[in-house]
């Protein structure tokens, strides 16, 4: 939280060349799978990734490059199952297996799974529904790709082909990896991905780096392994690149206690709990920074697709949707995976900000040698994630919706938090006052983050930062609000003179509460801060610090 | 795999004076559910695991062994979530939460999600199904005390309370603990609570115990963490105890490279790949063993269900099936959590062998303080197990067959299973030859170990084991069988002069195929081993090995 020192120039990056790439399209992928022909993937089935990325299509790109030497000894030293050698012979006709002890679906209590979803073109109406529904032995009747028999069994670490598939095409669709041997592999979720990820690259006594305010939960994964976090400056826009060039440029092993670390942590888009989103720009400048300093990106991106029109003021009207999926996919910050010339990035897709957190299944991208590893990591732990969640979401996401459906989804779900986002931005132009706390509108996620001139309070003179911080919280809790304390979010601890703030969500709470709970923090800052002001009277100001 | 040394007398044991516990029946399942009221439980809810265990039931009883000496680095320096503690501000009347980061559920595209079951009394004939179904907001319509809205959204560590109180309660009326303070908490698989426990307990350089032929899963999930598997030596019985007594008394640091082991992995029913169950005396022959050396029980038991009646003989018809609920329970062989008089076992348990192996649902039993070292790994790691999958097993579980429906159930399964094995055991008495291979027939789980006497093999005076091994193996393979090698099972690898092995599982294979498998397997034994023997013809013995 020092001030930042004077930074190098950033090195020349092959990035800065980029344009948004040719990406495959909805259409192109369905001439994908009708040129390789029906899916036929049974129980624990492998799968052909490069078969769902599209023969040939990578091979005029380079390789990853190799990582050979960032991996723990508990990753490098992972052999494959013993077991799995013998599953070669099952390929011989006539074989009779004796060998594996996956039990028979006969004995599986479940006849038929069925969900029942909005149709997409009703997403905003709620006009039309569908139920879907999967039997026992539908891959085998004919009936579809996926079935319980299949989806209910024991998989594979990388979950089954038929959902894996989706996700690949999905991946390509979005962001079209500049590499050739890129792959995907099924997680139990991102947090579960952060934990495996730090098993795969650090060990006791190691240092990451995220921003200074990061997600609580990836710093206390890190803390018992001995792994801590370093925190690099950010400012509105997200996590500064000249702060991450200079940590690592001046990086003093003997002060800190520990190696230069080579792993940066870093959610881009809608960042819990700063609400910022990483411009292009400073991307592009951040994966320059990556290069110099050979660094590998975990790139954790829950709020990926809620990302917003701009916030144009006191009850201004709704921005019009995106015209087209074009549109849609190219109002969207691209991702460092789509930067990502090098096979540098490990990108963590989850869909529990967009479909549900129950499902707990989310993929992890990365170069087939990282996924490699991950999945050897699954195949002896997590396993593959649920597969009755695999069965739905592929009956909602592949079958049902499609691509082109999911798109819709999508643009639906991030129309829907834009409205929720504006409502919390009218109601702190109403109610907070700016002459205490300042703020940038969210572009993107579920939180809004206060910074608070805490200077300003009476007894400033007297009372430690930590002192006023508890003061407000307790303030706002006794006005019957809630809103998150910013020091809870900071990894190395926050001092006396650091800048103090507040995350407030506007993810689930009822609109109306969310205007009552922004107007009894405001009301609680006036009181702490012995301001006058009228409740429910605006600022007066529209302008945003 | 040395022949067993000398062993001292067992000591005394207080677990030797045990009788089965009075077991907690369904009926007063219903009668304390009555007595607590209607679980209200909503999204991410604490779970009241002592309301679910019946408040003062267990008073009498003395508490767990502490084991703060046992625990890892790792999971001893692991700290609760900090952000969880300003939940408790939520109970406030009026709080508004502009806290928490949970989705909400309008925001989940599932209105409804089915799923059709064989209803309890119809598993044997199949002749009744119901559809089973979930809304998003029946917890709050009071339809169910589970719903989309709540299983869909992020959870606890442990699973959802609902669920959670129905494997409480299923716990207790098998096992009936016998000690105040033990828990339960749900794991993703048990592979993924072995890998759990395995960071729980262990560092680089440990060893850990288990039997001599083991889940090679087990010994590849903590082969790359450094810690090594010694075996201990098994019979028909399963692992002996006596065997595990002498490997303790005599472990030698400087020999093994790393201090005397104290965590015992072990499977007591069905084990993979012997296919033994250890009898109850041996269990608690074990329980005092492990008592003097003050050793953790991991009590792996995906097998424990499917306990079977005893083999009788070639075309014996099929035992008549437990006459009651009780009749089963007392049939069982008890548990080791059933003996746990310290808190020293963590058990096991997993749905993939009676249910589903999809479902990624499995739980832990053990003392509180040790299932709160898990869960606040899982609160970053795993997370909850699937709610999808979670909403799925609480509708037919709880809901529709209630716990004397899943017991009818368990014992449909295991005659099934009993079946499978008599149709393997059947054809091996017709067309394995005894001269050559010898084996006890499994009293539970899905696998058949035969033992083949090498020594018999016309070139053993110049071939290795290891190559007579794999050219049965291989001979199997060219008749089109597929069983699985002794060695790939032997976590300290096998030496000449060790016995030889190979594992078959009736787990999934048409039962036609069975015959057929072993037919081809009994063929391969002949001509590897240069025997006369009409195919098809038996051995002409009824008795067994």
């Amino acid at each position: 939280m020092a001030p930042p020192a004077a930074i190098d120039v950033l090195p020349e990056s092959d990035t800065s060349t980029f344009t948004l790439p040719d990406r495959l399209t909805i259409q192109s992928v369905a001439k994908r799978r009708a040129a390789e022909g029906r899916l036929v993937a049974g129980v624990a089935a492998i799968a052909d990734v490069d078969r769902f990325k599209g023969r040939n299509v990578h091979a005029h790109k380079s390789k990853a490059k190799r990582w050979d030497h960032r991996f723990s000894l508990e990753s490098s030293t992972r052999l494959p199952s013993s077991l799995k050698g013998a599953a070669q012979y099952l390929k011989n006709p006539g074989m009779i297996s004796l060998g594996g002890g996956l039990p028979s679906s006969e004995y599986f209590p479940f006849e038929q799974v069925s969900v029942k979803v909005p149709d997409a073109g009703s997403f905003d109406t709620k006009s039309n529904y569908s139920t879907v529904s999967a039997g026992k032995h539908d891959l085998a009747e004919g009936i579809s790709d996926f079935d319980i028999a299949t989806a209910f069994n024991y998989g594979q670490g990388y979950g089954a082909a038929q959902f894996l598939r989706w996700i690949v095409e999905h991946t390509e669709i979005i962001h079209s990896p500049p590499y050739q041997d890129w792959s995907c592999t099924m997680t139990v979720g991102s947090t579960s991905a952060i934990d495996m990820g730090l098993r795969m690259f650090t060990k006791r006594g190691d240092w990451i780096l995220s921003e200074e305010f990061t997600f609580p939960t990836a710093v206390e994964a890190a803390a018992p392994m001995g792994v801590r976090v370093a925190g690099v400056s950010v400012d509105a826009d997200g996590l500064r690149a000249d702060a991450l060039d200079e940590v690592l440029t001046n990086w003093d092993e003997s002060v800190r206690g520990g190696a230069k670390p080579f792993i940066l942590y870093t959610v881009p888009t809608g960042q819990n709990p700063t609400g910022s989103t990483q411009p292009f720009q400073r991307r592009k400048d951040i994966y320059a920074v990556a290069q110099k300093h050979d660094l590998i990106i975990f790139e954790d991106e829950p709020y990926y697709f809620l990302q917003m029109d701009p916030y144009t003021g006191l009850d201004s009207p709704a921005a019009a949707p995106p015209a087209s999926h074009a549109a849609f996919l190219q109002s969207l910050v691209p991702s460092y995976l789509s930067l990502d010339v090098d096979g540098r990035v490990m990108r963590l897709d989850s869909f529990s900000k967009v479909i549900a957190p129950g499902s707990r299944v989310g993929w992890i991208t990365a170069s087939e040698q990282i996924v490699e590893r991950y999945r050897q990591h699954a195949d002896v732990s997590t396993q593959s994630p649920s597969g009755m969640s695999q069965l739905l979401l592929f009956k909602t996401l592949d079958e049902h919706w499609g691509h082109a459906g999911y798109l819709d989804w999508l643009m639906h779900i991030r129309a829907e938090y834009t409205a929720r986002r504006n409502v919390l931005l009218d109601a702190c132009e109403r109610h907070v006052p700016r002459a205490i706390a300042s703020w940038s509108p969210p572009a993107a996620g579920m939180f809004h983050w206060f910074r608070i001139d805490y200077a300003r309070h009476p007894q400033f003179a007297s009372k430690s930062r930590a002192q006023i911080e508890d003061e407000i919280f307790h303030a706002v809790v006794a006005r019957g609000s809630l809103l998150m304390k910013g020091s809870w979010f900071c990894p190395e601890g926050q001092k006396d003179g650091d800048a103090m703030f507040f995350r407030a969500t506007y993810a689930a709470t009822p609109l109306g509460d969310i205007k009552e709970g922004v107007r009894r923090f405001g009301q609680a800052l006036r009181d702490v801060f012995g301001l006058e002001g009228a409740n429910g009277h605006p600022n007066g100001s529209n302008g945003h610090s």
